[in-house]
């Protein structure tokens, strides 16, 4: 029995598919990577000594997609070396070899998921790791990782360069002074590093420490917030700080993505309840619902691209919450509903072409129901790219299946990595760019694509639609 | 590399499933077109002399599939030729060579969609232009497509039988006199253009112009119309003329399948309301949920078909709506509950083999969870072809792999090309045959169907099961 | 053209990756069948000289699969042998012969549909009839099965050591006293024929004879149930005699999975009520949801592993119902929202390991939405096989495409046949080892997984998986 080698990992196994495939993979795979969502640390890249640390600080602890799923499997996070809010009661593993071997005994979770590909990816070609990680090989393979991470070529400005990165973006709260980006706008490394502006933390008035971050944002914009319309006003000064300092695209996480148009008397009651601490119970909701028209309108003033990631739950199970806090993979997604939610945001802005408006779902229902519909009629509306969990490669099948055929390619954005592992970023854009050939090797193998119609969209899903949808000025392209 | 020639298209590249598909298609590719549901227009027919007009005439300003797309990418609708109420405050493009040189230049936003496959064989099949449409070709495709629009053999008589259609349905307000219908019976031609019945106008009591359809259903029904009981008359009566015109099937859109049985106080209650122009809040809703089981009471009675059409949120962009009206591409799905909504419909009549209900959906969840069930235990329920946006080779397959498991193909109906674009329908039901000669290759490739079997339902899929579902009469079959 | 084998069934036409499902197949075709969840009576092999009955009484009667089929396309229930409430009305058949007359006169209808994949499979494999049953043959082949079936080699107890059935689960009433079981275990036949507790009776306050059955409980479990505290220790004690009888498992049937803690006044008030006949409205709905919670707590405390079967709309419709009672085919499923519902139990019991929580659905749009990143997170959920209308080639496809990328293949629990037809045991599990091994050659011949991952895997889905999660104790494994 032939194997097939890895060059042609996730093409299909029909000779001719295969070789259409490589045909447009070999014109793509070495573009340069365009990351216009991550949640990349900024700091990562300010002092040129910095160093990513342990395998496990690079591998495991920056990544709920790995301890969720040996969390699932009954390891505790303490084990993996998370630290909770009670430590006095229970112990946190501090010893990094002895978390790597209980990653390496229980690698066998991840066979036949993105987040196995990613890592052997990641192994194999950023450290040169070719044998699969297994329990007798944990500690050798820590010892080649380890060394190679205090070298000088793997600290994070020299792997920005050598995966060929030529965009990156970070998530910022709205009240962030980005102390981060400023230096490195003053610094003579040539990367590009931008920031993306949330607003989430100030948006949702029932966030943790609200007052808190009202009170930053009234210092950082040097507009004192004392109501909705001293709100708007230092939201917006904030949003041209960010601009100025390279930021391209807002970006918004909602449960639900419901809009609504309050009126000013209306908008203006409810904040100052939330001013003056005395929330009612459905403020909260409502407030956020507004505050995406608002945003839109501003998107609309000031060139700003808006962001929407819609269908999460956050912080589902308590006990992780209380003792690990947020985003330690315990969201779980729910259905959306886009269509109704949206029509009043779309009904006052949806035509306008000055807006770029993009969704994101973790209900991939929506695809072909509501979202390619919705992008395959409003000027406005463009589609990310499969997100989360649907960053895999059945996700991007299921996405490129659902939604192209009503909404065509051109009305989506190509790639976004979305990512708190630095290292991980080539594997994630090396799987978008196969699975996207081998999708369009299918279709020009039935005849249904033109080869070389399937060659300019296998660039433009590699390359250039991030750059037109997110605004991103570059050198060549 | 080799390029596979058209006639393999949308054929599985592997050698043997490609070899089965053809074989299957090719005792199918040739059998005449079954068109039970269509929103072609009867008067194209009447007069024989009848062209189609320009290019743009027959491409694009019937078709809110393709302007809907170009609008998407910001194009308005105006620059494409479509009036709008305004028309004093924008121009319209009077000049159809502009038009098409627009259209020329975005054809790239069509690959890989369903709309630029039917485009494409539209082009090579019905005009003989085999090179891919650019914005350098533009003119002369043009001329090439305009000089044969003036010749006879492409005038719509023509044009039928060109294409090998057997009987087209076209959809008619219950309130219409069927005045085409009329003369074309009258006529020596033998085209078979049949009516099909659609109340939603009447039914609907918040449709525009109400009042005045309900007058004109008095007049053609010569039933005065003053209470619900006449309305009830009124609409058997013009059933009843519909089925001496030829029809054999009606047809109901609504947003959500909600069906009720009212008392007859109730619904007379509403009634009145109605005609006093008197309206309360839910009586809208609960009337047509009403009316859905009137018409499967009436379908019993008089053996009309009854199709229902669920899922789309109509007129869904205001702007749109106000300046071009309906239909224009600005119609969203939502997601529909066949399951709970028809149970009290089914509950009173889906057990009676009388009853023929086809159900169709743009909510594609609804396949394997609901439809597929429905209609794999009600003996009056079947399913109509994948729609609107699902009219696709993955809408196709999505359908075929989601519902024949649970239902088997003789609880489903064949095709529907339901186009407004008459020239696309050849294009429309070559995609179907296609899609399903090679959804049952792979099946015979795996050892599940035998050939024998596959040859029967690739004939049954592409031509029988309309005929019997809609109770049609042929010479053949 | 060449036609494949039937060794080769469901395996894909690409030769490469038929040789490597071959590979993988060839290792697992012939492991014992584990059956953790079934519906088969458990009398059956009580005593040695069972006889299976008549063809008709094998493949039809006990089989809603099939005659909700024939149903659906006009065939009277009676017709086909089924016993109504009203029976002077109506004429049941009788002649077991005109029955399968019927039968092989539609066996067309399971073209492509799993029921037609068993049958032909059981036909062929346990009777040796390879022909098609048609009209023709239809009275042969009766002959032919019925006189197999008088012999000794086609009792039960034969069966199912030619099936290779390593353990059985049958599924049980809460307030049974097993004496079925009771005999087995006294028995000295070796076959592993296991209770499952199943308490829906007793806990849906709605159920058909609920206090008949509140009595019946309290015999068996020897606690006199006067309040919700003797309730549960009923339940208790009768959940440690399902123990003592080897029962390692119980299983729930709910329409939406909702759970809730009520207070212990709620609760009791609740049980009050019920016992004095005198329920309000929203009693049992909330009573159900506590009692998820509750079972989910003895679970806990007893080791028992819970199942959770969710989204079926039980006895749709009416004049079946009425009828023919319960399970003849007409439930059909409804959307579920398990992430919203189950929060209240996975909050209280979700992070302890010694809860094992098995979730079904009939609603597959929550497959990659909810479930699976309820399993990836979770170390209490785990996930059932497609069940019902997706126990199917493409149901199965579906679930592991949408399911393991995000769960990974460990976090679910192999098969489950869920029949009530025992001679398709066979059938169903060879069909889920078919699509495992294809679904996962296709993955190695993709080079996303290695060869010798997918041999275990393929193990793991065929035998261990459910053993270690249903807690089965085996000779091997």
């Amino acid at each position: 029995m032939i194997i097939p080698p890895a060059a042609d990992r996730l093409f299909s196994s029909d000779k001719k598919q295969k070789e259409i495939a490589n045909a447009l993979y070999r014109e793509v795979s070495g573009m340069p990577l365009i990351c216009p969502h991550t949640h990349i640390n900024p700091n990562l890249f300010v002092d040129p000594e910095t160093t990513l640390g342990s395998p496990v600080d690079v591998f495991i602890l920056p990544d709920h997609y790995i301890y969720r799923m040996l969390y699932s499997q009954g390891i505790p996070l303490e084990t993996l070396g998370l630290h909770s809010n009670n430590s006095n009661e229970i112990t946190v593993e501090q010893d990094h070899r002895k978390i790597w071997q209980c990653f390496a005994d229980h690698f066998y979770l991840f066979r036949a998921t993105p987040t196995g590909g990613w890592l052997t990816h990641e192994l194999g070609e950023v450290f040169g790791v070719t044998c699969k990680l297994n329990s007798d090989n944990a500690q050798d393979i820590y010892d080649k990782v380890a060394s190679q991470l205090a070298l000088a070529e793997f600290q994070p400005r020299a792997l920005y360069k050598h995966f060929n990165i030529e965009i990156l973006c970070t998530t910022d709260a709205a009240e962030d002074s980005l102390e981060a980006h400023k230096t490195l706008r003053a610094t003579e490394w040539d990367g590009k590093i931008l920031p993306t502006f949330r607003p989430d933390g100030v948006t949702n008035l029932e966030s943790e420490g609200w007052s808190k971050k009202i009170s930053t944002l009234s210092q950082v914009s040097g507009v004192f917030i004392h109501d909705f319309k001293s709100f708007i006003r230092a939201l917006e000064n904030q949003r041209e700080y960010f601009k100025q300092m390279g930021a391209t695209a807002t970006d918004h996480a909602v449960e639900q993505p419901t809009t609504v148009r309050l009126s000013p008397t209306e908008i203006e009651a409810i904040f100052k309840r939330a001013l003056h601490n005395n929330l009612q119970s459905a403020d909260a909701a409502v407030f956020t619902a507004h505050m995406l028209v608002e945003m839109a309108r501003m998107s609309i003033e000031d060139g700003l691209v808006m962001q929407l990631h819609a269908g999460a739950l956050r912080n589902y199970n308590p006990l992780i919450y209380q003792r690990f806090g947020s985003d330690c993979g315990a969201d779980i997604p729910v259905r959306v509903d886009f269509t109704r939610n949206l029509q009043p945001l779309l009904s006052e802005y949806g035509n306008d072409p000055r807006l770029t408006l993009i969704l994101f779902t973790v209900d991939d229902t929506t695809y072909s129901r509501e979202l390619a519909p919705l992008a395959g009629h409003f000027p406005s509306v463009r589609l990310g790219p499969p997100w989360w969990f649907y960053d895999s490669p059945n996700g991007m099948k299921r996405f490129l299946d659902s939604v192209v055929e009503t909404a065509g390619i051109y009305n989506t954005v190509g790639f976004n990595d979305d990512t708190r592992a630095f290292p991980s970023i080539p594997a994630r854009h090396d799987t978008w760019r196969r699975v996207c050939c081998c999708w369009l090797a299918d279709q020009v193998s039935r005849a249904v694509l033109e080869f070389e119609d399937a060659q300019d969209m296998a660039y433009d899903l590699s390359y250039r639609l991030p750059i037109s949808a997110y605004k991103l000025k570059v050198n060549h392209g």
